[in-house]
């Protein structure tokens, strides 16, 4: 991978851009925000067919129904992409619950993590906090062994993008149960990754070593975590917890690709993922991505734009734990010898659009940057090197001369309902929805003028 | 008043900002995300308060509310300022029915609009639609005598900025009863002024002429007004109503105000209004403004800020429906021959801040225009021309040369909330509301450092 390069727009390039791009993406704006389907597409998702996790029966719904939807709009070319996908169940016991020295007792609010061993019945032992994987270490098997270690550091709230904070917290998720199993832990919860304190627990995957022996791991409520840390503080603290969830064999699924042609075969990808957590109604992780990729492509369409290049919306599967359709979607691109030159995603929320993060090469950087006077008009301001999606991440890495951007947009409230039962329809602001799409679209019809 | 200047920051100015003042922004965002009191001030307003029109016993509660924190916080000076206020209720009954020639009967979801008068028992009359005054006034006397007028011009989505749709649909609720009973209408209803199709009524002030014969007018839900129209395209519909609203003797309230002493006597006045509308909990309108603008003056306090200038926070009262607490602070500040440099207000709800509206000279607009690229690291990056404030408009009649601020925030969600029982503590985000205090007490300390 080629190296990122630091860029932000703060000065916009004065290079002139053509009025009649300017009158084009007014258009967009337009058709997004007077006649757009995003909203009511995103509400048949979430109400309609719920939440979605990889090889449940909702996500075989979700293909039908992103098949069916962008048949309706008579694509030039709507097709499925076949991937294997792991196939991770909650089950139907899931419960912990904390009694203190006093016998005092308070049931949490919890979510095994996505990919977790069940506990094979109740589980019980003696909880031990900590706040860094140092500080485990530091612990040492013979303070470790046989407990049940609870990770608690909260988001650093002095960060300005809640996605910094994300990403300071993730290895408690992410590698928590796995490092506390080293040490002979017998399960490992964790402090929910979010940004608000409230009662809501929240999932997401968590990783094991094939050498390590597999622990059952939960998340709590930030609420709750605050509550048993303050309990810890004062003694002795047991949990006893009972979760069977399970690991089944891996489903056959798809990845769902929409088409307009173009004048050569090049393409131009964009998308976000299909799948979802298993609560809530994947509202904005990643519903929002879906529907305003959707809506790009067909605003296009419907404003009667002849590409240059091929133009592919793709709904990819399985982003959530394992992003086996990002990688597939790599792996046959390469086979068919095709020629991507850009990508982009949402998959951020569907939140207010203030930007792309843009991943590419200096002079694409700076390609990108002479639009930022005319989209600045349409309140994008915010551009900045960086990460551009998960699923079109395995695409740069076979094609690593090709643009990547990720749609940017207000991040404050994303860790409110990332992966919870928070994450709903109601959540979405109609509006910021389809300014999102309008934003997307306006890259695409951008990139697809400009890269050769 | 001096004649608003056009500029927009989009080439922030290359003047070096001290490095000091970034080091002191960063520690104000710190006290905000971290410490803040912001929204736990909010929730103690919401919901220990409620909502709390001028006049009412909650109004007079939250006086006492504002008083109280501020008194909490040590500031050098709080005080109360008297302030005449009118005084409107709602009544008891609160009701409207549309029949059509079939004998179908809908109740719909209203709201009388502030200052309205009741209808005196049963009012029933035919229903005539109108999109404009002009329409209304092509309809002439004839047509319009004895009908209820329903006016039905809904948002223009096209428009970026949501206030941009507010202010072209506004002259329904504003003028629109006040028109109609000129032509001998006996009623008038509007579609709520919202961005959102839903079920909740949205109210707000009318006006009345002196020398017009006051008549009832309420607005009723987007959905409503969408279910009525489509029922008026297959023939009459009548309208039953009744409402008791009545306005009561002006009643004796207060601005509330917080001070620190600074190095001289000029002063730099901020703040939020006090008043709400009587459903809801007047969180975005204006309970926002009013927590960010005493967390401001907290937070210049905690970090032991010495100020150049007298600085003072005020909880303006009675900004819905007569402004009396802004032209009473105007009128007092010059009969004190007070010296007023910079005045701030927020007032467009608790979300995310995105820059400042500026009112002011060509040479206040480069003052601030040199911070921008010091602010545009905190992300705000929007610095335009504009209204800054109902509350603290009176205070720039007074003071032609002084700067006037707005906090500028994404407006997308507002009008889904405004003046309706939609505006609740739990439609604010924390971190939004701390972000918007922060970015308010960094452009006091910017300015009391810059102004003479």
């Amino acid at each position: 991978m080629k190296k990122i390069l630091l860029f932000v727009a703060l000065f916009p390039a004065l290079t002139t851009f053509c009025q009649t791009d300017s009158i084009f993406i007014r258009k967009i704006y337009d058709k997004a925000l007077e006649n757009g389907q995003a909203y009511e597409n995103l509400r048949s998702l979430c109400k309609g067919v719920g939440n979605r996790i990889s090889g449940s029966p909702e996500a075989e719904m979700a293909v039908k129904w992103g098949e069916k939807l962008m048949n309706s709009y008579h694509f030039d070319k709507v097709y499925l992409q076949e991937v294997m996908v792991p196939h991770w169940v909650r089950g139907t016991k899931e419960a912990a619950w904390i009694t203190n020295e006093k016998g005092a007792t308070e049931k949490l609010h919890i979510l095994a993590l996505g990919g977790s061993v069940g506990t094979n019945g109740f589980m019980e032992g003696e909880i031990i906090e900590v706040k860094t994987l140092e500080e485990l270490k530091a612990l040492g098997k013979e303070k470790v062994k046989g407990k049940i270690v609870f990770f608690n550091e909260p988001f650093d709230q002095k960060l300005l993008e809640t996605f910094q904070a994300y990403g300071s917290c993730y290895y408690q998720r992410g590698d928590g149960a796995n490092e506390a199993s080293k040490l002979e832990a017998k399960a490992c919860v964790i402090r929910s990754l979010a940004s608000s304190t409230d009662n809501f627990p929240h999932t997401g995957v968590l990783h094991y070593e094939d050498t390590v022996k597999k622990i059952p791991a939960a998340a709590m409520s930030t609420m709750d975590a605050d509550l048993l840390s303050s309990w810890l503080k004062t003694g002795k603290v047991v949990l006893k917890i009972e979760m069977n969830c399970e690991t089944l064999p891996d489903v056959k699924s798809y990845n769902v690709i929409g088409e307009m042609n173009g004048k050569d075969e090049k393409v131009i990808t964009w998308g976000g993922h299909l799948d979802s957590w298993d609560v809530g109604e994947g509202a904005h992780d990643d519903g929002a991505g879906i529907v305003q990729s959707i809506e790009s492509l067909k605003i296009l369409k419907e404003l009667g734009y002849q590409p240059n290049h091929k133009l592919r919306c793709v709904l990819f599967m399985n982003e959530e734990n394992g992003n086996k359709g990002g990688e597939g979607y790599a792996k046959i691109a390469i086979e068919n010898k095709e020629n991507h030159i850009c990508a982009q995603e949402s998959d951020a929320g569907g939140f207010l659009p203030l930007g792309f993060s843009v991943w590419g090469s200096e002079e694409q950087l700076k390609l990108v940057n002479q639009y930022s006077t005319l989209l600045y008009n349409f309140n994008l301001y915010k551009f900045k090197s960086g990460h551009s999606g998960v699923d079109i991440g395995p695409l740069k890495k076979v094609y690593p001369d090709m643009l990547q951007l990720g749609l940017s947009v207000n991040s404050q409230p994303y860790f409110n309902y990332h992966h919870s039962a928070a994450d709903v329809f109601e959540a979405v602001n109609k509006r910021e929805l389809e300014l999102g799409a309008a934003a997307m679209a306006s890259m695409i019809y951008l990139m697809d003028k400009s890269l050769k």
